[in-house]
This record gives structure tokens, C-alpha cells and sequence, in this order.
């Protein structure tokens, strides 16, 4: 028997319940909220008055992943985060995920412990449990469901539709870094598909690929603006892009707005590999999503404050909803925000 | 255009948000810890100092459901009533779900109007809230993924490891239905399949295939339960099949059990399914699943209260671990329970 075989054959003779056990181990929860995790039909959850918050989402084979050049580690760590983002993204900590995963027969226990690898990693690192889940057969591609919870006091919860005119529009950290390592993932992929061994040479494009195979949310900021007092009035995660995240907020809000490109965050990697493909900069930053971080409005009167957050720029500002919604590029004209639409 | 194209084409004019806008409505919630629910990062719950409990699941094609014989209205509903099981099988009563949807091209907007139908119809009649969820496009089948959420007094949930010995283990409604359903219906799709239009006849096993495409949950019975104060020692929905989640229950409890062939309630069309595939209706009862039934345990105290309770069967009792796990067949064999493995 080859050793993939007694891979193989260890999955099945783990039976369901054992393989979850193996998977998720048997660890002590890190969040006192976590009464009761895996082994029963729900997790039990103690929120102590606080709001709860859950958010859930599908990550498919082939539209939201490419095992190809995806390490199953990093996918595992990976759908944590897209998770967690949307719970910080209404100014919560997450507390829990659950995922389930449903498995082609062509993996090995191998990989599948792999990808917990990246589940309990970015658990560990957010401080998040592993609250339930299962396993189970696909006929098809590897299934991701994810689900989050969090908790937040009731007066911290920050929703979409609070934003007001003259509002301050803020993002963490830089954009369009994801979608650029995306494509050049995906160029490496057509280049060197059906040759074997050979690995592409992705040296100096660090950053991007780690940007959309491994990315971070910005808590920092967060936990900044909460140590400084500062409530933001409206908040979104950029997942699907700075220009359909931003027109969210202004629909949810009854807005308009106005941001300026020459404000917009762009590492210079992003912009070499934009200019690779002979794009403008602005199409990732506006409209390439997955950066997770975070977009979010706040009042004119704490523009001091907030001035001085590191990883935290200011784009533009709030306007009322018959001025529309817009970016003034470089040389001063202005362009119609757009979103993408179906992503 | 053909009517077909329309609809497809209605789909992408839609969008993302509009799609998810007009699949779930804006409807009132049903349950004042509802918050707010769809167009936000996360739903908003508020616990009022109860439990939370959670749960999720996947659903794919093929592997959990066969379109050929599946209305798209039944596999909505059953995906809500899956979920929300998980929670009643914790003493819990549910309030939120969250469905995720993976659709492949091949679905038109009428199709997708009727799967959430059916999810609508199960969360109207279950009394829960469409909190949340997405649509994203799927490359494979059509895939699900729902969570549940519910909420219990700190006192009254019930895990599944609370089994005493001299425990009575009861059931509700009857059981090995809805696996016989499939199996007509398996038998069917492979008769017919390939010629056209046929449309098989399933009359006089209504009551199999509606077990196995609609299910309904033993909400009554829990009710009553609580009407009567009593609270289960230990409890788990019966979704594996009798056995498996029995044996899950000794194991949680460090107990043995022993059951009774002829106290196990199997429906006359059950049975009489089972002999036209020459089948034992023990086999369909003890590892069936997909019931949806309550499998509990009560203190021998309380015997009185519940031998009054209707759609409730006493089918034995919880031993000592030493003694196994068994069932006692009609001859006065006993048989060693066993777990149906992987599924």
C-alpha cells in the first residue's frame, strides 16, 4: 500500500466524529464566552448582555480559490479572516467561527490538517475558537461554510447607514494589493499550467501575493480609535472593492460623497504590478477587493484625532446625496464611483 | 429572447445586493432579538442575558440532494429545518437563520424565487428570522450553507452527555420514514431516468416521501415537555439515524443503553416499504436518518409525566457503560448497536 493510500484509508477509518475530533482537537477555549464548542449540536455561547453578532459566508473551489496556486494552509487562515473581518466591520470582536468543510475524495488527511493548520493559526492570532463545524463528502470541489460571532456593548455597534454629511471617509492600511497578487497568480498560473515542477519566480512580488493568499485585518486601528474614544459614524470591510464598499455606505447612509485619488493608498508594489499589466493604479485600489480592510466614516470635529492614527488615511468626505457620488482624479476631474456589480 | 433568457438576464441586472435584496425581502422580524438582519456586515441579536446557541451546516448537490426528484421550494425548507433541528436538539428554541447560496448558471431567477420560498415558508412557520446570508456564483452544483441560531435559559439547555443510568430514552413521532422515502425515490429516478417526461407514480407513499422532502420538527412535543417541567437528562435530533445518535449520547454520557426492536415507532408505510425492498424495518429505524425526531433521556422519576404524552415513545434504557450498548430484537436476541461510520 502506497503512503497516500494509508493516508486515505486513515480518513475513513476515523469515521466522521473522529476526523472532526482529530481536526479540531480538543482545546481549551480562549474566550470565556465559549461555554461549549465542538461535540454537540450547537455551540453554546454566553454573550452577558452584550450584542451578538454572526455573519456567514460560502467559499467555493474555482470561483473563490484556485488550489493551484492556493496552499490549503493558507486558505484555512484565510477564510478565518474573511469571516472575522465582517464582525470587526461593525466595530465587534469576534469571539467564535464554525466552519464546515466539505471534501472531494481526492484529498489526504494530509491536507485536510493542513488547512485546520491555517484555521487554528489565525484563531490563535485572533483570538477566536473553533466553536463547531463538521465535515462531510462534495461530490464536487472543496465547500467552505464560514460563520463568525461576536459581541459588541449595544452603544459601540457601528452600521452601514450612519455616515453624515461633511463626514470624514477614512481606510486602514493600503488597497489593491490583493487584486494585483491575484493576477499575477493567476498570469504565473497560465504560464507554467502543464509544465510540471517548475515554480514560477515570484521574488520582490512579496508583498501583493501575501496581500491576497495571507492577508491581516487592521485591529490596530480599531483598538486605537477605541482607546481614543472615537465611534466611527458608519463602517464597511473592503472586500468587494473601495468603490462598491464606498457606495454601500452612502446608499445605507442617504449620502453622497466625494474622495480624491492622489489620497487613495497604494503600496508601491501594487503600483509596479499595475503598471506590468498596464493598468491604472486606481483600477485595483477602487475596484479589486478582498484588502479587508476597513472603510469607515467619522465625524468632521474629530479630524485632529485621527489625524495622528498611523495606517489611517483620509480619502475624502460625506456629501449630500444629490451631489452623487465621485472621485477627483489627479487632474481634477471628476469620474462617476461605480460599482462592480455581480462578483 | 426566449422566456428562459429573460430570466437569466434578470439575474445580472439585478446584481448582488438587488438579488439578495429581492430573494429575502424586507420583512419585519419575527422575533424582537432580531436587530437587524440582511444589509449590514453581520446580524444584529440581542440575548437578554440568555444562551446563545449555534450551528451550521453545509448542503451540496448530489451529495445531500438529487434535483431530479428535489422541488427546489421542499430543499429550501428542509435546509431551514436541518438547521434550526440542531437547536430544538438542545432544548433551545431558534430565532435567526443565515443562508449562503452557491448558484451555478444553469438556474434561472423563477428557480431561485422557489428555493427561497421554501425558505421563507419554513421560517414563518418555525416562528425564526432570515437574518442574513449571501448569494455568490457557484462553478460546481448548487451548494447551501445554514446556520442557526437560538437562544435558552442558562438552566434549561440540554447536551448530550447528561444521561444517567436507569435514564428512560424516549423518541418522538416515528422513525426510518424518511430514509425509505429516499430509497422510493432513488428507485424511481434511476427507472425513469432518460425517458422524458414521465412522471413516476408515488401515490399511496405520501406520508415516506413527504418525511424524506419536507420535514417537519416535534416542536409539540418539546413544548409539552416544558408545559409538564420537565427537562431532558441528555438530547440529540435523530439526523444520522437511531443508532449512531444514541451511541452518541452513551458516549458523551459514559454510558451503555439498552433498546427495545418492538418499542421503536415505525409507521405501517415505512414498514410496508421496507418489505418491498426486502428490507427489515429495523434496518431504515436504527440507521435511517434524516428523521428530524428528538432522541432524549429523562430520569425514571419522571415516568408517569411523560407515558402521557402523545407522539412520544419509551424504546428502553440507559445501563451501566460495562453492559454495551444493545437492542433487544423481537426473539429476545440482543444485537450490539453500531454506528453507521462516515456519512
Amino acid at each position: 500500500m502506497s503512503s497516500k493510500e494509508e493516508k486515505k484509508k486513515s480518513i475513513s477509518s476515523l469515521g466522521k466524529y473522529g476526523l472532526i475530533k482529530h481536526l479540531t482537537g480538543e482545546k481549551i477555549p480562549q474566550n470565556k464566552s465559549t461555554l461549549s464548542a465542538i461535540g454537540d449540536d450547537a455551540a453554546i455561547i454566553d454573550s452577558s448582555g452584550n450584542l451578538i453578532l454572526t455573519t456567514t459566508d460560502l467559499i467555493l473551489e474555482g470561483i473563490h480559490f484556485n488550489l493551484v496556486y492556493t496552499p490549503l494552509k493558507h486558505l484555512g487562515y484565510k477564510a478565518v479572516i474573511r469571516a472575522i473581518s465582517d464582525i470587526y466591520a461593525m466595530n465587534a470582536r469576534p469571539g467564535q467561527v464554525m466552519i464546515s468543510v466539505g471534501l472531494s475524495n481526492r484529498f489526504s488527511l494530509e491536507q485536510i490538517e493542513e488547512l485546520y493548520e491555517g484555521i487554528h493559526l489565525a484563531c490563535t492570532r485572533y483570538n477566536v475558537d473553533l466553536a463547531g463545524g463538521d465535515t462531510c463528502s462534495s461530490l464536487t470541489g472543496l465547500t467552505l461554510g464560514v460563520t463568525a460571532i461576536g459581541t459588541v456593548e449595544p452603544g459601540k455597534v457601528v452600521l452601514r447607514g450612519g455616515a453624515a454629511v461633511n463626514d470624514l471617509i477614512c481606510i486602514t492600511g493600503d488597497i489593491g494589493a490583493s487584486y494585483m497578487g491575484l493576477q499575477l497568480l493567476e498570469r504565473e498560473r497560465k504560464l507554467f499550467e502543464g509544465e510540471g515542477d517548475i515554480q514560477p519566480d515570484l521574488s520582490g512580488c512579496e508583498y501583493i501575493i501575501g496581500r491576497q493568499l495571507k492577508p491581516e485585518l487592521p485591529v490596530d486601528v480599531l483598538d486605537e480609535l477605541e482607546d481614543k474614544g472615537i465611534i466611527p459614524t458608519s463602517m464597511i470591510d473592503i472586500s468587494e472593492g473601495l468603490s462598491s464598499d464606498l457606495l454601500q455606505i452612502c446608499q445605507s447612509s442617504n449620502t453622497g460623497c466625494r474622495i480624491y485619488a492622489d489620497k487613495i493608498p497604494v503600496d508601491p508594489e501594487t503600483a509596479r504590478m499595475a503598471g506590468e499589466f498596464s493598468m491604472d493604479p486606481l483600477v485595483p485600489a477602487l475596484n479589486g477587493g478582498e484588502d479587508y480592510e476597513l472603510l469607515f466614516t467619522v465625524a468632521l470635529k474629530d479630524y485632529e484625532i485621527i489625524s495622528g492614527i498611523k495606517k489611517l488615511s483620509i480619502i475624502g468626505h460625506i456629501t449630500e446625496k444629490d451631489k452623487g457620488c465621485s472621485i477627483v482624479a489627479n487632474d481634477g476631474k471628476e469620474i462617476e464611483l461605480k460599482s462592480r456589480g455581480w462578483g
